[in-house]
């Protein structure tokens, strides 16, 4: 957050900042969904829907995860939430109060501890190692339940079908897919592949880019179906209705062959950032295999990486997250890189970093 | 929620189902929201805004807060939310842990307990007596924070500004002002009126008719602000974008003053609820002063409200809410009636109703 403050004042000064913080896709939202909004916009009255979400969104996604995964999902078991965070925090109630303490990855996306906390539940941070490829291990595991993300934030790795399994087998899985679609060698496997008993989070935001209009979904076991519902109509009475017009559009063939060339675009990225990062000499231990962050220790400059990117900010207004932010495990020698903006800003960021590490 | 489903189920069997269940006014949406809509759709990206909302739109209600009360509110004293469940959520959170529990009305808007009870916090419920109006009383308050709710759910009953000042006297207060602008005798009194050290709760699905487009807002002490925006970080990211956008029409003279107008159609509405039902045999103890809810005494014809709902949904179609969706002070004498309804389905719901009760 200090990063973010930071930045936007250096901008009110007119300085140039190039953002490797944001953790937004910058590519546009699909026309046709816009093109679906204006339509409904004209057709339709967008009262509420239903808490879970209108029945046509339930049954394409449920489409979806046939054609994705091959995967056989009753629309009824999936609840659509006003962005995938409402969807987590449902699923952390749920889960905690039905099969126990919850554990979540350190370094991890920070919302899984936060949303722990804002439910006054327990959690356990479990370290995910470098030397593990970033990845939590079976073995580690020592909680009933147990958030997996995959692609993760903030590393980029990504869990073999046979690691989770390993996880499921010790642990019911929450798993957040909200990277599915965006990887680079191969896609990702769903928790849902593995069993029925898990709770899978996803969401239009990221391989989507349908970031403001806040839209999510989760798949649930039919048994947890009611609780959920009661959850989701207190917390949030039901999701945007537009956005659940518009996201229609999404599952269109068109529609998704775009979105699949998108992900060439963040590849291509990705290799210039981890090439230039390494150049520069910070270590990349591991070359993302999916989401858009590159987490670089930067340990070859520092021991202190929240005052690092302070330093980095102030002295060549490239703005980078502290790993500090996702955790205690390690972090402070890291640094996450976003890829969510341009090649050029991408090569300008780069080069700024060099010149001035280079006679640091 | 039965009732609901029951409903559903007859009107699936070709049964006209009349609707004095539902809390979604049925008037449409201002045009002018829906053309500032398509309009931003054409303009912008719409990404993830400010996690607690646009300033401007924080600007047009701090204004529309100056015009209704003479109330001076900083902008950046506004958290927008994706309707006011969550501005609602974060207050209990804040205030629970800086002030202490939190009471709430009995019988009052179920989400104040549900919510108390996803956060995992204490909360303790405060008899509002019908010998009292159906008010919570300030010699009743023994705890440090307190839910207000005026106009209020399900009774309809407004707080005088008197009373008010003697509840803010004896805790901090939490003011769920969502049916503000829908008043039939007098203005309702905002807490901000009293008290800058309140939380004050609001939103656009009621006077401004934005139900599906899931916008609201909280109105907080400053030094509370840096944990209403964490908590709505993680548990919402951002309100919906096009949303804020659009819902920046709601303010514009034309579209208040015929927001003002719709405000007739309601009284009419209640005037001929009340008496309807007072011929039919139902106590109505209190004509509603705001919102847009009748609640009705039913003991002429039951003492179980829950049995009799279904009765009545079962035998003439007619949906109502049971009282003990309330609260459990004496709520099983009670039925809610809505008026979210046209003036015809309401009469015929009243003459159904009649019919029905006279010779049973």
């Amino acid at each position: 957050m200090e990063i973010l403050e930071k930045a936007k004042e250096l901008e009110k000064l007119g300085r140039k900042v190039i953002h490797f913080e944001i953790g937004e896709p910058d590519l546009p939202v699909p026309q046709k969904v816009k093109e679906r909004a204006k339509e409904a916009l004209s057709k339709y009255e967008l009262k509420y829907t239903e808490s879970t979400g209108i029945p046509q969104l339930k049954e394409a996604i449920a489409n979806y995860y046939y054609e994705t995964y091959r995967v056989v999902v009753e629309p009824t078991q999936i609840v659509i939430t006003p962005g995938s965070s409402p969807a987590l925090m449902a699923a952390l109630k749920v889960v905690s109060e039905r099969v126990g303490t919850v554990s979540y990855p350190d370094p991890g996306y920070p919302c899984y501890k936060n949303l722990l906390k804002l439910l006054n539940l327990e959690g356990v941070a479990l370290p995910a190692f470098e030397e593990h490829g970033f990845k939590v291990q079976s073995f580690q595991v020592s909680t009933p339940a147990l958030i997996v993300n995959s692609p993760a934030n903030p590393t980029g790795t990504v869990y073999s079908r046979w690691e989770l399994e390993k996880l499921a087998g010790k642990a019911f899985l929450i798993s957040d897919e909200i990277y599915h679609g965006l990887t680079y060698r191969k896609p990702a496997t769903s928790a849902l592949q593995i069993t029925r008993n898990c709770v899978v989070v996803n969401g239009f935001s990221k391989f989507f880019l349908m970031t403001g209009w806040r839209l999510g979904w989760a798949v649930v076991p039919k048994e947890t179906l009611e609780e959920f519902t009661a959850i989701l109509q207190n917390a949030v009475i039901s999701p945007p209705t537009l956005s659940q017009l518009a996201a229609l559009s999404c599952f269109d063939e068109e529609v998704l062959s775009q979105l699949k060339e998108n992900v060439k675009t963040f590849y291509k990225r990705m290799k210039a950032m981890v090439e230039g990062l390494r150049e520069i000499g910070f270590k990349v231990p591991q070359e993302p295999e999916g989401a858009f962050y590159v987490w670089a220790d930067a340990s070859a400059f520092t021991d202190d990486t929240y005052r690092f990117a302070l330093e980095l900010l102030e002295n060549v207004s490239v703005a980078t997250t502290p790993g500090i932010d996702f955790g205690k495990n390690g972090t402070s020698r890291f640094l996450r890189f976003s890829f969510c903006t341009g090649m050029e800003e991408i090569s300008e960021g780069l080069e700024r970093l060099y010149r001035y590490l280079r006679r640091r």
